[in-house]
């Protein structure tokens, strides 16, 4: 059964009566139906009866109407409101934009807006360079969607993409202080995203694609990265392989293995899966078999495939291994899994490799039950915060971005992509790692500013080697 | 002469000797010049000398220039470093994005990100309406520009745009509490505009359209009144009519003439022309003329005109005046210039009718120089800061914006503007009216409050009708 989630935290408002037992019998029964309760604050009191403030955390919504109810049958106790912090904390929305400087008289404004505003267009419009310092560009990423494959939910369209977006804008804040901004897209139309996200380019000085379902991700990406002078960042590609790879390289130390040693399956070859293969294989990987719905991509078999799983078949699986992902898995030392929930069992890990690792990282359901995995397993690692070893892309764009704005370069080629990696699997020291923690926390302040510092470096060595200085 | 300015307030970094003469010379020395000191600080001392940081306000430019060769003329005097208070103010551009809430731990990730901003992505899904209460929808509004008519810069592109629309996203938090983001367009095209912006529609409530040149502003803007279901707003256009309105409604005041008796000069019939014509005979003026660049707009001469310079031609003019604008500004009681800096002289002004109100909004040189021709009307208002009368469109677009926001309504009528045009009109008490005074300081909070509340009103009341309640 689910455990309670503060996902799903409730605030009950409850008349009862004023005695000792009557509070207590509210928490012991809700205590009792599984609920964990986080508080308990008196709103007001008349002497007689008392209103309470219950707060908990429940296991869904069917647990909170089951709550409700169950309250509802104690003898003189009343439910007035039922509020739910999750929906509560989004009222309004989660972002603000403020003036950075205070407006208050006719200096200030003739300062920021007319009449000296024209003199500093009229610099950037001599220079337009110039834009980075003098606007709000240099610290701008645009968070773009389509809304077509957001979280586990699939196409829900722009509109029901935007709280996701702005959650992202909130966490680029909090681990990057960059000022990202949600753009959700009325259009499904490759081209016309592409022609969109280039017109309204010249605000940012970034573009993070976030959601966009494959394959009209990867052209989507490849054409603007082609085409806009700033840098192009596909979350769900890249951030994801950041973070697999940084944990991978800290589960293969905890195991004592090397990952041009190791046999790494894959399971799912979309946007992430592809961007995951790359990443791996430009650190030294060579042993990598890619499964989509039909079995294991080898190039035997590339016809009606799109450029993007044919360049899989045709530079992944050396051993030219056919067959199911059940067949695959037999012998390998690396799951990694990107795809759909509960499609392998504990006996399918059971055939593995010794010391095996296995990333089920389909969201809310993993590949396999992470405990069952754990059984057989050496090390397990999930997309999920309530399991030891959370994947979670925020340990990657946040820094990627900060490092690449202040760097100004344009390119995120593969390499800068494995130093952010590999940043982040040093912020945990060897003697720190283990089973249980090849990767650190969310809320690892560490991680954003090395993951910035890695990529500002390999950026500005990239570009001074580019153009033969120094 | 010019006077100095804000706009151009300097700060010189000056090393000189440690004497009160020094210092004393170098104030006499700046003001000299015709520089306004603000400020005189000691920013170090060794007993021998002294660095002091001198702020004042200059003319332009070159009188900057001149300041700081005359100042090292003196004896033992070195400037060392000239900062440009304009410029420094946008370093790193003038806005930011903040999280609403905290983000400190797991339970506050689990709320506002992943898992459980599912739910509430799940929940617009299915109500799409609720993206109001869940996002920042409700009180965030697109500042949408080509970068084709920038001030009095022309069509100097997104990029160098940038700075306007950045000073108009402040100048809506400050004065109506709307979240407002600027969005360049690196496109001119009428078609792609249109889609773009109804492409990014759904993460706003309102389009304020700025600084787009005529006539692709019109057609764009009409478009996407039809094809959206948020408000249109295009500031060069509505707001000036708004603020125009409202000033004239004193001004007649002042002089105690009835609009629907007077003589109505219009200059200019391009954006902000054509949106004042409407306005004001939606308010009950009936003889107005409108000059373009080739004289009167009458309905006798109609071929070739654009759609919205032909209504104009068969909707005013109703004695049918041909000719320039220097014979039909005879005898006129209003003339309301939007057109070009120094086209009418004190002896125009002089054949105007008794107690003439002369609205000469060109910026930043006015139609007819403001000291002439306060020497022959009545009244005298401008564009620019430095006169009495200011036409500031900031004294409209935030509270219009803040109505229709709170009213949640997509149609900007006429009868709104009117409205809104009036609360402005009406923050001055009749005893509080002069020639020098018919329009609110751009500072009067209370003008934001009450136009916001009329607006709403209005668009409630408009809304009411329309569905047949109360």
């Amino acid at each position: 059964m689910a455990t309670p989630t503060p996902a799903y935290r409730v605030s009950l408002r409850i008349d009862l009566p004023a005695t000792t037992a009557g509070a207590s019998e509210i928490v012991a029964t809700a205590a009792g139906t599984g609920a964990l309760v986080t508080g308990l604050d008196v709103a007001a009191s008349d002497g007689g009866s008392l209103v309470v403030d219950l707060t908990c955390d429940t296991r869904d919504s069917e647990h909170r109407t089951e709550l409700v109810r169950v309250l509802e049958a104690l003898p003189d106790v009343h439910v007035r409101t039922v509020g739910d912090a999750t929906f509560l904390a989004h009222v309004g929305g989660k972002l603000e934009i403020h003036a950075k400087m205070p407006l208050r008289n006719r200096s200030e404004l003739a300062r920021i807006y007319t009449p000296g505003v024209a003199r500093v267009c009229k610099a950037i419009y001599d220079t337009p360079a110039k834009a980075r310092q003098l606007t709000i560009k240099k610290n701008t990423v645009a968070v773009v969607t389509d809304g077509t494959a957001v979280l586990g939910m699939g196409d829900i369209g722009p509109l029901a993409a935007m709280p996701v977006m702005e959650g992202k804008a909130v966490l680029f804040k909090e681990f990057g202080n960059v000022d990202a901004w949600p753009v959700v897209l009325d259009t499904t139309d490759t081209e016309e995203i592409i022609r969109i996200v280039k017109a309204i380019a010249p605000g940012y000085a970034g573009i993070n694609l976030e959601d966009i379902s494959a394959p009209r991700c990867f052209e989507i990406e490849a054409r603007l990265r082609e085409e806009l002078d700033i840098p192009v960042f596909h979350d769900d590609q890249h951030g994801t392989a950041v973070v697999v790879l940084a944990a991978l390289i800290n589960a293969l130390k905890v195991v004592g293995k090397r990952i041009e040693d190791v046999r790494i399956v894959v399971s799912g070859v979309g946007a992430a899966g592809h961007a995951i293969i790359r990443l791996l294989m430009a650190q030294g990987a060579r042993d990598i078999v890619g499964y989509g719905r039909t079995g294991a991509l080898h190039a035997g078999d590339v016809a009606g495939m799109n450029s993007h799983r044919k360049w899989l078949a045709e530079n992944t699986n050396p051993r030219q291994v056919t067959g199911t992902l059940q067949e695959g898995i037999v012998d390998a030392d690396v799951f990694i899994g990107v795809s759909a929930g509960n499609i392998l069992t504990e006996a399918d890990i059971e055939r593995m490799a010794d010391d095996a690792i296995v990333f089920a990282l389909a969201n809310p359901t993993p590949e396999v039950d992470p405990s069952a995995a754990a059984e057989r397993a050496a090390i397990v690692a999930t997309g999920r915060s309530d399991y030891p070893n959370q994947i979670n892309n925020v340990l990657a764009f946040p820094g990627i971005f900060r490092g690449l704005l202040d760097a100004a370069v344009s390119e995120i080629s593969d390499e800068l992509l494995r130093v952010a990696a590999i940043a982040i699997a040093e912020c945990l020291e060897d003697d720190e790692l283990s089973p249980a923690y090849i990767i650190p926390g969310v809320f690892d302040h560490r991680v954003g500013r090395r993951v910035s510092r890695a990529v500002y470096q390999a950026a500005h060595e990239a570009r001074d080697g580019a153009t033969g200085t120094d």
